[in-house]
């Protein structure tokens, strides 16, 4: 730890980094994909729309962005075919965004996009370390699922 | 890696999630220390400004924004005295984004809150394993940044 501390790098960057890298690969692969109209902030709305749809009050939540600036993607999002507003049947003025079928293919595309990083991360990296990361990072995601730390939220 | 595939994690979500639950523990620790006008959106300017100030294009195109968007940021970031737009010398008609002290303060604030976490971490994940994984972040960081793989960037 100290060592990457001492480069300047703390926990936040170098969970970051990656990300950010992933990211730039998802956007090229959705822009060849022919996905044109969607730009790198759009992913947020994509990484946590579930499959069943949700509220845009949650889904700004989740992403840690104002109703407001979730509202704009999704206003985007919507005028490009991917998510469509249907009246949430458990109370009539909200609002639930759902998955049109080519948002389900923006999806696909995405999670082939990450597939194809990790090999090559895999490869990069040593088979054997990458799975050891992978492993690690999915233990503390568990961790901060199954109980929210109190000093972390 | 199959096993937290199997569970519907693929790296993307394994490194966005912890990432995200820091964000949001470095946002209560600035509302806390009184800077109740930063919300989590503003991080990124945080996140992507060096010591020695960015221009507006370039900190867009690392925050992976467009320059309008990071434009917002920026200006609600300068009306709270965060950050100062200057003339860049080398370009009368660009700017330079620069920290105040009180956006300076701001990142001092954010980097202990991150010491913080960190340290929650390493101990619900056992410190060994908190140091590997900090060990193989920065493996990957490193590759990334030595040499941005073709295929990713």
């Amino acid at each position: 730890m100290d060592d990457s501390r001492t480069r300047g790098y703390m926990l936040g960057a170098l969970l970051r980094i990656p990300f950010e890298a992933m990211a730039l690969h998802i956007n090229e692969a959705l822009q060849k994909a022919g996905f044109e109209d969607i730009r790198p902030a759009h992913q947020r709305v994509f990484q946590h729309l579930p499959p069943e749809g949700a509220r845009v009050t949650d889904l700004a939540e989740a992403a840690q962005m104002t109703k407001q600036s979730m509202g704009t993607l999704i206003t985007h999002l919507e005028e490009g075919g991917y998510v469509e507003r249907h009246r949430d049947p458990q109370d009539g003025r909200a609002q639930i965004i759902h998955y049109t079928a080519r948002g389900r293919e923006v999806e696909r595309v995405a999670r082939t996009s990450i597939a194809e990083i990790e090999a090559v991360w895999a490869q990069r990296l040593g088979h054997a370390e990458f799975a050891h990361l992978h492993k690690l990072l999915w233990q503390l995601v568990a961790l901060l699922e199954e109980e929210p730390e109190r000093e972390g939220r």
